[in-house]
């Protein structure tokens, strides 16, 4: 069985930068990653709000680069998918996957979230025709039009304020006859001339030929079905993290791991950075600085493990 | 007076990035910028662990990239040197600056920190040509040579551990007697067969023909000099950022702007980001996600203030 210093578990933009900086601070690490390298961000579209590429970035493209240069700096990359995180022999972690076991002094959590989806009629065919999980990246596509965002907590009311600067006309669609979102946004939001919120309603079903053309929705307490016409959703129902896996083992909120400023989970050895953490915002640009403050802890963790561990090492 | 909804004092790299995620949030923002946009990274040579660039890139060209990125989304760039941050009318900042004052609702100063030079005859002559203040970025030009580096603390003890993997041999200069570097890197660092400390010594200039060839040493306690060949020095006896200015309005520690977790200081609406805060690594990953989350509490203060005392806007 081989042995590292720092195993990263996904392939992510988060997951190469965090083992590019394990290497770079000369420890000897490896990325478990399940699929393709990339993450979520390799299904992205343009990624503009990447400090670095003035004209937008694809993100398959940027997603490619990062990990080309983990690659070049020598990170090992290990395609499986990691299954459980066990104490192993000498204070070390093992971490076990679809291809055996991997033991390691220090862990990276990496893998990232997915914005919960609607799960409805239309919903996948249309992605990036009109359906989006992210204002800040594709409102710009929707000036003068009218578009919808389904939610009701705090960031489908950020991303609805967003929208009605852009867009003509902001529909919110909200399931429950009052929003979770803050006091002051809830304000902001009934103050804004060209939002519309549309209570007591979920959506049904996104149809459209190609691209979104209308939504049909659902009265949560008449069961009454009806349609609105807009050229573009915009889904803000949170975000999901897969760490069921992970539950026995870390500290856990809402289903995202618990660090602290170091990245440190509640186990010593145990980083996680990027979306997957207790993170107030979900960003390229945050992933990569969670990633390289993770190494940084990883690495003042092995030093520390080998100090007392293996003397004149 | 030009008012804005956030001003960003400092154009380097996490600068820019705060700008272009608050005019991203829909926020009116500039830049209040000294000298030419670019920071401290502008003068850095060419820049390797900044995630996407898998063949790096030059600290000028990337800091102009940013700058370009940041125009792009429609910040603006104000020439001039802030001088002092004051309360303003309305719950507003004023920002005093040698062209005039700025009415802001929120700033977010990234003004960076500099790493402490030696202010030793040779040391800015030799700059970047020997003379290094970043093992981990310029550590791999000194394969099996010998490196020397300055201090005595964790910094000085990871950069001499570090190149130990590199270099063939790594004196450590340090003007006391004994290191305030933690244990377990103290113990390591003595366990290295390749690293040898000169103790109570100081580096009394760097000697070299168009590069660094030796060092000129002092004892402290005996005054005596004396001469080791290297091929290159390392300074790590930490940073300074500019924050005197700063001093009687927001709480700092060892002359660092202490932030939260989201990067907000002791004063309501003035956020810090990047190797200006109390952060526990001065990389340009974490100056961009710090950025990002800047923008994103200046976003959320700048909404709770509109909607309590702008109804209707």
């Amino acid at each position: 069985m081989e042995k590292w210093d720092v195993v990263v578990i996904g392939g992510g933009v988060g997951g190469c930068t965090a083992a590019m900086y394990a290497v770079r601070y000369g420890m000897k690490a490896a990325i478990v990653e399940m699929l393709l390298p990339g993450g979520q961000i390799a299904t992205a579209t343009t990624v503009e709000n990447y400090p670095g590429f003035p004209e937008g970035i694809e993100g398959p493209e940027l997603a490619r680069r990062v990990h080309e240069q983990a690659l070049a700096f020598g990170v090992e990359v290990i395609s499986a998918e990691a299954t459980e995180i066990a104490a192993g022999p000498e204070g070390k972690w093992l971490v076990k996957t679809s291809n055996g076991d991997i033991e390691t002094v220090a862990a990276i959590i990496a893998t990232g979230a997915y914005p919960r989806s609607l799960q409805v009629p239309g919903e996948k065919e249309l992605r990036g025709h009109g359906v989006s999980y992210c204002a800040t990246c594709d409102g710009f596509f929707y000036r003068g039009q009218t578009v919808a965002v389904a939610g009701g907590g705090n960031a489908a009311a950020e991303e609805a304020l967003y929208l009605a600067h852009i867009a003509e006309k902001v529909y919110v669609i909200h399931r429950r006859d009052e929003l979770r979102a803050d006091k002051y946004l809830q304000k902001r939001l009934f103050e804004a001339k060209n939002i519309e919120i549309l209570w007591n309603s979920v959506v049904a079903a996104i149809e459209g030929d190609g691209e979104v053309e209308r939504l049909q929705l659902r009265n949560t307490q008449t069961e009454e079905l009806s349609y609105i016409e807009v050229q573009g959703i915009f889904v803000a129902i949170g975000y999901i993290a897969k760490t069921e896996w992970l539950a026995e083992l870390l500290e856990l909120t809402d289903g995202f791991i618990v660090t602290d400023r170091l990245m440190r989970t509640n186990q010593a050895g145990i980083m996680a950075c990027g979306d997957i953490r207790n993170t107030p915002l979900r960003q390229i640009a945050t992933a990569v600085g969670d990633a390289a403050i993770a190494a940084f802890s990883a690495h003042k963790y092995v030093s520390e493990w080998r100090a007392e561990r293996q003397p004149g090492q």
